[in-house]
């Protein structure tokens, strides 16, 4: 069944909305007529994925009935998986977070026994929450790395052996009876950080992540620009002056020095040789350093690892400099693991992209830490699949059928 | 007075067709009704902007009319300006080339001297075409650097003095009644490059001009992506690894190596040293060695110079590859004057991207020579002009009134 597509823009419209809305505001928001606005409106009351139980202020007249989207009507698991980590969450279909949590994982598992332990996850938030699975419209999960999206199919990743062409569809098809969506983590924290309200007017920025990867999510006119094979916002293997050989077999890669990884293999370094008291004592007791170590370390104003992540930030800073000068953004919003650093990596990141592009470039340019956060990504892996199962018509009901 | 968008959709349709089109054709090629499409096309002949003259193939039936535009309904004067040399041309509203001229000049006389010159080679192509002044219904102007195209205004650029924010449209309208449109040429020649058949349909693709100066024109969607200042696309200071002096001021600047004046200063210094053997016979002669020189020892081969070319190629490859994992284009179309020098220039661009990017960057991606060569910037600047005077209802009849 087609679905009209004057149906679908009326839902969105109530859907997008962060208050209820009346007929008449609806009429300003679609542009359409109030009879056609009515006519769609009582459809998707019908469908119970409107209700229109609360009442609006009175003008004079009667009081008008506001609209709002049936958050009841279902909702949508979301997954934000890195190379160490996952966040999972199951938010309603407006993406508000219903619950959410993260856990230690490694992708390097390969995805069987990964999608296994997001599955126990999942199943854990449904319980807890008291969700009926058959109440799960759709998953949106994000992964660390390039995906086709049009196939949902992994790109080849050397961090994530078993992992290429693999049919993740498939794996949650076994346990729920809805679309699901797959695609890199970049574009969904993208998407996520697009729906707060001082950029979700913004037409064209750049999301950059820095976890173990560094890569960019770019939105054009509103929508994301996935490039001729999908896979555009790879700057991870730009080239910066540097000889590190990097796991792509090229030298000078941008993550080959500035990346989560990278960070954390420096660090050991430093503090094997001494150089940092704080990392030589956590060495001493762990017996290794990772990137949350350096956290706690710059933290704790470690002299010596303040500046690693401020040569890291000049660095990044460094390749964002020739991208403000070819894409000229409104907005660079930086995200990812490595980002909750704060203000040291910030602060570099914007010393070299002010002193490396054009004045003309950064004229109207701002650049700042993500607003979401770790949420980024799996309220952006929710407005995904939202999005999707709306306009392709694909909400299902218990008996099967399509509910507009 | 305005017009009926569908008046411009139904006449777009037409002006962009390379052949005559039926009102059949036109049903399918804007999706309106016959009643629709007759409507407005009987408005455009009365208004003579489009004729109906001939007579297309009988299907059984009566012959159906064929719908062309007139291209007797006036003429635009495009410029191509460049920091060492103007194109001009007068092309029809199909945005055909009546005639062009190219001639020297020099960009840091400044606009006055400048615009004198152009107009005066204007001119002369209207008198030898004997085509009227008032039928001149709209001037597209390309500069060589950034523009802000919604006012027309020249950003400031240190090889273009004088020209900073100088009002070029009111220049124009000393001597013609009728619209003005400036932009970056690099934006025009992308323009005019998409008017090319087999390129037509790209949606994403970038423009590279190898001047004196080194820029990108960006296509997202088909239309010209100008970022949030509209500067997008000035990579000619994008960083790459060496130290020379920019004149922008900084260290390391593409422009500083790779550019034309970069490549003719080199050559000469490698003229004195007396290690090109052409090269040393010319700045014998000439006392100098301009790019045309250099153009000249590559083609007869002198291996110094193709070195030379080799290596700019190389530089300007290693910033596109950082582009290309960006932005992920289907094509990357290289013009400009420097790009005349042809295959050596074009290998080494060629190498340096497929070596630096990522593979799953380039799968999809094609890079090659500008097809339109030293005609995209007049076309491209044509093409801008007619979009904007039928988008906008400029074009102006002799009484002064709008003709649709």
């Amino acid at each position: 069944m087609t679905v009209p597509k004057i149906t679908k823009v009326v839902l969105q419209a109530i859907r997008r909305s962060k208050k209820p809305l009346s007929k008449g505001e609806l009429v300003q928001i679609t542009g359409l007529s109030l009879a056609t606005v009515t006519e769609h409106v009582e459809r998707l009351i019908r469908s119970q994925l409107v209700t229109d139980l609360e009442l609006g202020q009175s003008t004079g007249g009667r009081k008008p009935r506001l609209l709002s989207f049936n958050t009841e009507a279902g909702y949508i698991a979301a997954i934000d998986l890195e190379s160490t980590h996952v966040h999972v969450g199951i938010l309603d279909l407006t993406c508000s977070i219903i619950i959410s949590r993260s856990r230690l994982i490694d992708v390097s598992q390969g995805p069987k026994a990964v999608l296994e332990q997001i599955k126990e996850l999942l199943f854990q938030l449904l319980d807890e929450s008291k969700i009926d699975q058959n109440l799960i419209k759709g998953i949106g999960m994000g992964l660390p790395g390039p995906v086709e999206f049009s196939t949902g199919l992994p790109a080849s990743l050397p961090i994530m052996p078993g992992w290429d062409r693999y049919p993740i569809h498939q794996f949650w098809s076994q346990y729920f009876d809805c679309p699901c969506f797959v695609d890199n983590n970049v574009y969904t924290m993208l998407l996520g950080e697009h729906t707060v309200d001082s950029i979700s007017d913004i037409e064209n920025f750049i999301f950059l992540k820095v976890g173990n990867g560094i890569g960019a999510g770019i939105m054009v006119k509103g929508e994301i620009y996935r490039g001729a094979s999908e896979y555009a916002g790879n700057i991870g293997h730009n080239n910066i002056c540097h000889d590190h050989l990097c796991y792509c077999g090229n030298r000078g890669c941008l993550e080959a020095i500035a990346g989560g990884r990278a960070i954390a293999r420096k660090a050991e370094q430093i503090a094997r040789e001494g150089k940092s008291t704080i990392l030589k004592e956590v060495l001493k007791i762990k017996g290794k350093i990772t990137i949350d170590d350096v956290k706690f370390a710059v933290r704790e104003a470690d002299p010596v690892m303040v500046e690693l992540i401020r040569e890291s930030g000049f660095q990044i800073g460094s390749v964002l400099a020739g991208l403000v000068n070819f894409f000229n953004p409104s907005l660079i919003c930086i995200g990812g693991s490595v980002a909750e650093i704060g203000d040291v990596l910030l602060a570099s990141i914007r010393q070299a992209v002010y002193q490396k592009s054009l004045p003309i470039s950064t004229r109207d340019l701002v650049i700042r830490s993500s607003y979401l956060g770790d949420k980024a990504g799996i309220i952006g892996a929710a407005v995904l699949t939202a999005e999707k199962i709306i306009d392709d018509s694909l909400i299902r009901t218990k008996e099967g059928t399509y509910s507009i």
